[in-house]
């Protein structure tokens, strides 16, 4: 079984310390990114006035909101493989095509100089 | 300029208007999966005995983890398009080689017939 790691992260000016099955580089890489976001809400004077309960949300929203643009960006990459495939699948086909001509032509020949 | 659009959405049991550039389907889309993780977590018993700052904090690692699940997917389509790529640049090699092959021996059986 995977060790449990502990790790002493700061989030929004709060420590914590996590416990889980995953890295303590990772569980860093991830608060750095809600320190990111919560950086960024705040530079917006208006989020101050907000209730806690409104400032929670928006953080939410936020996280969510660039988890769904990744989703869209992998479905945009899956379109783009699947392109690439078929656009392999034809190309192959034409490889092939060639070099059966080809064979052919060198059969012509060799039976040409017999 | 593209309109603001509001929306009723429940959040956690909270009824909230959400206002953004964003269309109502994915301000709903937003909502309905926020909900999906709440009740993820909720299901959990210990989760009720958090403190509600820690309640917060495991949302938002939650979501954070869906995003970064995202981002580590969207590398690894990246990589296999690189690939893909690479192989049809190696393939269309393959194919320009056989055609020129094959015009030289169409032009060494035209000149055998003259």
């Amino acid at each position: 079984m995977a060790e449990k790691t502990d790790a002493q992260v700061n989030i929004g000016g709060k420590t914590y310390t996590l416990s889980g099955y995953e890295s303590e580089e990772y569980l860093h890489k991830v608060a750095d990114y809600l320190n990111g976001k919560i950086a960024g809400l705040r530079q917006d004077a208006e989020f101050a006035r907000l209730t806690p309960d409104m400032r929670h949300l928006l953080l939410n929203l936020n996280i969510a909101d660039d988890y769904f643009k990744e989703v869209a960006k992998n479905e945009e990459l899956q379109a783009l493989i699947d392109k690439k495939e078929n656009d392999l699948y034809d190309i192959k086909h034409d490889l092939v095509a060639a070099q059966m001509k080809l064979q052919s032509a060198d059969k012509g020949k060799k039976n040409g100089k017999q």
